[in-house]
């Protein structure tokens, strides 16, 4: 929804990533804007489950009051998990002082704690602190994938094809000639789906390597080009050269870039430089939009 | 930079009106988005001097976070003053505290007391209380004009054209052949210049009716077509008619509505409706410009 750094321009909104997936909207930060580029978007704000937030300077949180105020004026019920770092329920507060907002529904805030956030039944999200000049998190989400179904071995064990298979794929028992047959004897090792990371804001950073590795796709900052390098370590940013290093590094599928500076009037050089580390490489642009496919 | 109600749409932004005049840049409300809508309407934010805040609705507030944190990004040193209804201050301060704002400037908040603001030598701007279902300012600005200077006055009481003729017009006085000769000796009568007033959000009001008399230009709020009347009247808001209702009884030059509800695809009857009442009325799109001239 939003690929600029801390000032937007006329083609980047502030930064706002969205998930489709699992029937769900997934935000990972929110910056000003993010409720109308939604619409651009063509995303109903009202099939947002959760936000992630990688950390709170404004351009990565500012679209959060308003998003949350129209939610209420659509006459949202369902509750909204909104999940940061430390110091993300100041935040809260800030945003319930912020004036007349109009709550229809709950909105939880949860400060993040240790690395996995959220395990259920389709996917992961975990979440690693890196090195910005406040306190960021990279988040990754995995979807969980059924282990493959032994067609073959369940026929033997006399399994009849049809709704007892999809019993056994579901992970339920089933009773086949007074034997119960459990989905073990019939399921494969458990397999990994897709893998997304985000890095948010941060300086390249090895620990950041580890937590993305196998990424089918890696949205990485890149605020500056290789020429301003110094200004990147300044500021607790990346270039698209280093964000393609972590990418060659992990073994990622693909990168995009993102949360480019405003400075740069082409983005051709940052592609460029990365490109010659990483091949895979894209710069985002707003309403990017990027489709994947499980095995 | 922006004519939405509550919930923006596709081609309207949230609430802002700028009026550039006498160097300044001023702003009546701020919407979520207007520092991306400046960018796109060309008017640079650091010429922005002050900022006049209707009510504290969200739709005309959630702007200013954002704007004053890029203001501080781009590095501005002049103070910037808004202004707003009671509870402004509560605003300060979630505003200081909703993330890392970086600020290399003032932000002066200033709770509107009393009609009149500002008086300067360029202009009065005033405010009045009328109708919503929170407290809400509608302002006025109104241009002042030097008085005509009489030329064959000043000539007959011995001043020679040139820069005596311009200190007497800017009010200061003379010596001509040891006679001091004042800017009252040689001055017309006070005159008013551009009248501009704006409603922010408010069910119809005699009140207004007075403050916005004569006005040049006056832009009001029509948040509901006529047959949602009942609506309009449920949350303190007005129709389209309603607004030329009031430019008729208030003999303004001109009427332009804004803060249309996104529930209406066309705005066609909103204006129909009106102009029936007043015809010189428009309806708001954003990044409409309007340019007034002085006689």
């Amino acid at each position: 929804m939003g690929t600029s750094s801390a000032i937007p321009s006329r083609h980047r909104n502030h930064p706002s990533i969205g998930l489709k997936a699992f029937g769900e909207v997934i935000l990972f930060d929110c910056g000003e804007g993010t409720q109308r580029q939604l619409i651009f978007a063509k995303i109903s704000p009202m099939k947002i489950t959760k936000i992630f937030i990688s950390h709170l300077h404004g351009d990565h949180v500012l679209g959060l009051p308003g998003l949350i105020e129209s939610l209420g004026f659509r006459g949202r019920t369902e509750p909204l998990d909104v999940y940061g770092p430390p110091g993300i329920f100041n935040l809260e507060i800030a945003i319930n002082n912020l004036g007349s907002i109009s709550k229809t529904f709950v909105t939880a805030f949860h400060e993040v704690e240790g690395r996995t956030i959220i395990d259920n039944d389709d996917y992961i999200i975990q979440a690693i602190k890196t090195h910005h000049n406040i306190y960021n998190l990279s988040y990754s989400i995995v979807e969980k994938k059924k282990p493959r179904f032994l067609r073959k071995k369940a026929i033997k064990l006399g399994v009849k094809p049809g709704t007892d298979f999809g019993k056994l794929h579901n992970g339920e028992t089933v009773k086949v000639n007074n034997k119960i047959i459990s989905p073990e004897q019939v399921l494969g090792k458990n397999r990994s789906g897709i893998k997304i990371s985000y890095s948010g804001d941060t300086k390249p950073s090895d620990d950041l390597v580890d937590f993305v590795k196998d990424s089918n796709l890696l949205i990485h900052e890149s605020t500056y080009q290789q020429a301003d390098e110094d200004k990147a370590n300044e500021h607790y940013h990346s270039t698209g050269r280093q964000a393609a290093e972590i990418a060659k590094k992990a073994n990622v599928d693909r990168l995009i870039l993102t949360h480019i500076s405003s400075r740069y009037k082409n983005v051709d050089k940052i592609r460029e430089e990365a490109c010659e580390v990483f091949e895979n490489t894209d710069i985002a642009s707003d309403f990017l939009k990027i489709e994947l496919n499980s095995n």
